[in-house]
């Protein structure tokens, strides 16, 4: 019999609701064979009011044991912005060396889009995830006076970009219409713009049966809205990740369905899966959030760890839930939660 | 009797194509005690080949001389990705303090939108368009080995952030919803973030009247696609505002219809005026080019220089032109051409 050691986070605002959820549809998908062992982490606002910690380095030791990591979001209005998404949420993601964020976009049948004509999407976004304009470079000199100067670097380095980019060939290669698309902004960004285009040109040569393509980010949006049929895997840096995988989830039937996984490929180090949606804190305690999200994040959370025939059952589950959304009443947080613990444990 | 000594940069691709449409209904719709004197510069991709120079000093310093300057689209797959860009566009972006870049979005009554469900849009976005990262700053270290390391820096200065802030709280007062939405990312790029914000929520003391926002650059692509109708102001940086009005044009009927202008409105230097799209390599030469955008990048240059009823007739005309549009043949460049400068004399 296999144990799953689970570290849960469930973070702030509807975070805390919708993971609750997550575990309630892990636990009735898992076969009786297979232990789950959880063990919850009190990080996020609460705990930064109380402490002034974010992530010590004693919970990062402790993170580091389990096999992998549910959060649900970050964030909250009486937190200085910046402050837990940079001392908590990327300090895992750097910390556990996330370099791949995955991220999901499938219309499923009965979703609904803002987007005329029903498209067919299916595509899957590779965000580099330790590098970029994220990495906390940057500085400000006479802060607050007239003469202020802010500045922030972004870092991008051949080793960070050149595996990232292996990961997403591998996984166009697995998918049935293996096209890559590489999503950068190289006509003005011209230094992290050009290692990006010359790594992803010589890893192509490698991998002769993907075709790729390259747009700049700006285009991309355009692509996402009037044509999103046209992409099956998207590689792109931090930022821009962050941008279009925001308006892919918002296509694709909106960001309460979005899911995303934090991977650490070479398995060092605990992966982190999570909804791509915030801690949503106008709506939190009213029961209105959509625990979809975390729910299809477990999906991928079942994936990485192999038991890929359960995240199948909650993937089955989500879509046969959907198709009866329409017209019907709005359900609370909980009884999504219910229905889809029932569905995949039926 | 007046003049307006105009500047003309056909550029690459279809922007010589639609420059023509752009002079051609441009002539037609000035009064006949307006004089217009046009200088073209043979500026972009054959110059480039030919000489090596993308915009010499020389010719920099008679572009100062006009009015105005009216410019195509830059850029060439047979020309490495940032040269012109970097050496041409932004070049004249940089040098003549175009630090507005306004870009207005608007659903007229018969653009098609990729959207379901009829929205109503219409909102600006006042881009930065001398700061961020498109300042060129950033290198190369190691390139072209596996110990690359290449970064980019976003330079923000409280100077540069206060005055388009400025110009964009002005703008919004001047309209009747008087509502001005912040995007950034202050969450994450949190020293560049904080300047805007600060800077923002200090100017906005002096605009009481005016109702402001702020949101993340990943949150505001998905109100574009959902709920566009609540945008009025948008004000944001130079590679957030790139990337957004993309997807704005791509919610308004498409980047055939989009136009800017490049704004310095201090006066010491010459506006530009442009359509958003690019050189469209693909379909030069082939007559397919919408010149749409590029005439009402025509009206914006009207607007700028005091010509406000003539400009209204160009976009009162646009709107006429685009109810025909549904269902009919389509038209050559040309023919849209003489069909709007037809109803402009008219
Ligand atoms: C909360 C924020 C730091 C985060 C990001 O920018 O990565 C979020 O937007 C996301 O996409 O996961
Ligand atoms: C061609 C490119 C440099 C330019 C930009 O990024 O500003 C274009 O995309 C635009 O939006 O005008």
């Amino acid at each position: 019999s296999r144990t799953i050691s689970l570290a849960v986070i469930p973070g702030d605002g509807i975070g805390r609701e919708v993971v609750a959820q997550g575990l309630k549809v892990l636990t009735a998908v898992l076969p009786h064979d297979v232990k789950l062992e959880t063990e919850t982490y009190d990080l996020g606002a609460k705990r930064w009011h109380a402490t002034g910690e974010t992530l010590p380095d004693a919970e990062l030791d402790r993170l580091k044991n389990h096999d992998a990591i549910l959060l649900g979001a970050i964030g909250d209005p009486s937190v200085p912005s910046g402050v837990l998404e940079r001392g908590l949420l990327l300090k895992l993601r750097f910390a556990f060396d996330h370099y791949v964020n995955l991220r999901p976009s499938k219309l499923l049948p009965s979703a609904v889009t803002p987007l005329a004509g029903d498209p067919e999407i299916d595509f899957v976004v590779v965000r580099e995830g330790t590098e970029g304009p994220y990495t906390g470079n940057g500085g400000s000199l006479r802060t607050g006076t007239p003469a202020e100067v802010a500045t922030e670097v972004s870092v991008n380095t051949a080793y960070g970009v050149e595996r990232v980019v292996r990961d997403a060939f591998a996984r166009a290669q697995a998918r049935p219409r293996r096209k890559l698309t590489l999503v950068h902004k190289n006509n003005v960004l011209v230094y992290a713009g050009h290692l990006w285009k010359n790594i992803f040109d010589r890893v192509a040569t490698e991998f002769p049966d993907v075709t790729t393509d390259y747009l700049h980010v700006d285009a991309a949006t355009i692509f996402l809205v009037n044509d999103p049929g046209r992409f099956d895997v998207i590689v792109t840096d931090n930022l821009f990740g962050d941008i279009i995988t925001d308006l892919a989830a918002a296509v694709t039937g909106g960001i309460g369905l979005a899911a995303s996984g934090n991977i650490n490929p070479d398995g060092t180090f605990p992966s982190m899966f999570e909804p791509v949606h915030g801690s949503a804190p106008d709506i939190a305690g009213t029961g209105k959030a959509d625990p979809t999200a975390t729910i299809l994040s477990v999906a991928l959370l079942l994936r990485h760890l192999g038991h890929e025939a359960e995240a199948g059952r909650i993937e089955d589950a989500v879509a046969a839930d959907l198709a009866g959304r329409a017209g019907a009443a709005a359900r609370t947080t909980d009884e999504i939660g219910d229905a889809l613990a029932a569905r995949v444990s039926g």
